[in-house]
């Protein structure tokens, strides 16, 4: 059993709320330490115990994460609270490195015009960075040094390619496998994916790369998020992200949703079964911080809007 | 081979659009007879061919569909074209049939709460009006007649009772077969549904009633709707409801959804692998006409919002 399995046991559900990475990366108005803080707290509270915390970017052109080492430092004093953070290239591992963070998640993208137009590199260039990653995690920590996750950014459809074939996605995930990665979550970054897509995309990728496991990062762009969720959960998926009130629209879609809204994830994830350990009522009530801290940015949800069913017990069945 | 399954073969899907009729259901503000028929034909030049087109209900109460004469009439000039219409009693089914309109929609409830408090009479008063109403198309034009669809409301869920008994529907379900009802309809009327529990419920209903069509009206009330139209689809209903900008909404949760977003739930069926024979970008743009005539209606919808992948073709796959 690997260390990753131990972390993703196959039979419990693991959701990661992404708000403070994925949702801040593209704002420009965003929440102080101390909000974000409550927001880490309060979400805590209500049972939440996965988090992305931020990036390990330059802090003149992100100032949105120049507080990621205050935000690890926070999580820190949350008794098993799990705590990732981004990282897009070796400066950022290597201060990353330095951190008690849990969990380094480098994001390569499924076609070549992303990755270039992205990051000015190939994808077997960002391959190979994702090796010297965990290589670095290796001769640092070790076996007590962060998990190395692997990102598939456009894995069901590319903003500048279009349609992605299946097959050059699952070729990358081989590489990001053989490069030692070990979580390998699809992401579906711009909102292209459709149940079925996913339903094929996610058995094959967990036929393909057997114990190591899938994660999957939903966007709700075009409203088909919760339905990708439950096909991914029938197909096996136990590894899923979210993000508090939607946050981390498109800049190229104004007004559209963003990643899949953490709240209904959960809402879903308890009524097909699943043990969240979370309570929806307070989760909820977290959005405040969010529209507090950034009053100009629309927060979806529909349970938030409609509230939880009356049927007694906190979820509907 | 009955009628109904002449009308709704199991190898193809059936959208109707039902924004006339339950997008209307409880608004003060509504489109005008002209913009109900431009409503219509923009729909049918995008490809629709099954509507909602009113209720046979006293117009001093409801006189968003006083014009319910005028729209069958005008269905009746799109050829191809199917018009549904509510009826609710013995009086509003007399005037239906003087009509030539294609079905009629009566609704049970699927509690006795609910059916005492909406309509004042039990769920076996209910069956035994059901039976009445198809005696009485059977009496007048018989088999040219129209077809008859028991609608079973709060299936999932009822806003007064909270969770109901899979068993009780079924029955119900049992009860309406029995009756003559050409088909039977599962709605989700204040949107409790959850993916595991609409994949029961149809199976059972389905394995039960055996030929006869099964539909299903979704509500987006808790943003499940698409979720819950992939695993009934999975199940194999192919008869599906939904509303044009989602319109619906319930007036006990302000800002909340209302009926399942037809345009996403077009996008949903043709990335499922099943022809609509609808024009997305076509039906996309009658929002205006709804947007025009009852500007103070919040519409829903992803894809209206960020627009059709641009993968080429029409949709992402």
């Amino acid at each position: 059993m690997t260390r990753a399995d131990r972390m993703f046991p196959a039979d419990r559900i693991t959701l990661r709320e992404v708000g403070l990475r994925d949702g801040l990366q593209l704002v420009r108005q965003f929440p102080d330490t101390r909000a974000k803080q409550e927001w880490l707290q309060r979400e805590y509270d209500a049972g939440v115990r996965y988090f992305e915390l931020g990036s390990f970017l330059p802090a003149q052109r992100f100032p949105q994460f120049a507080d990621v080492r205050d935000l690890i430092e926070a999580a820190g004093q949350l008794p098993g609270l799990r705590g990732a953070a981004l990282v897009l290239n070796e400066r950022g591992a290597v201060d990353a490195l330095q951190t008690p963070i849990d969990e380094l998640v480098f994001v390569l993208s499924a076609t070549e015009s992303h990755s270039q137009a992205n990051t000015r590199r190939t994808r077997q260039a960002a391959v190979d960075l994702l090796r010297r990653i965990v290589q670095m995690r290796d001769d640092g920590g070790g076996a007590e040094g962060p998990l190395v996750t692997a990102g598939i950014a456009m894995a069901f459809g590319c903003s500048l390619e279009g349609s992605v074939d299946p097959d050059e996605v699952l070729r990358l995930v081989d590489a990001c496998a053989e490069a030692g990665a070990d979580v390998i979550a699809l992401a579906d970054t711009v909102g292209y994916a459709v149940p079925r897509a996913v339903a094929t995309l996610v058995s094959q990728t967990r036929r393909r790369i057997g114990a190591i496991p899938v994660g999957l990062h939903l966007h709700d762009t075009r409203g088909m998020a919760i339905a990708n969720a439950t096909v991914a959960l029938d197909e096996g998926v136990r590894l899923l992200d979210g993000s508090l009130g939607g946050l981390g629209g498109c800049p190229f879609a104004p007004g559209a949703t963003g990643n899949i809204v953490f709240e209904d994830l959960v809402f879903l994830c308890e009524n097909q079964g699943f043990n969240t350990g979370i309570d929806m009522e307070k989760l909820i009530q977290v959005r405040e911080v969010v529209a507090r801290s950034m009053p100009d940015e629309p927060l979806s949800g529909a349970l938030a809007k409609a509230g939880l069913p009356r049927i007694g017990s906190q979820v509907a069945v």
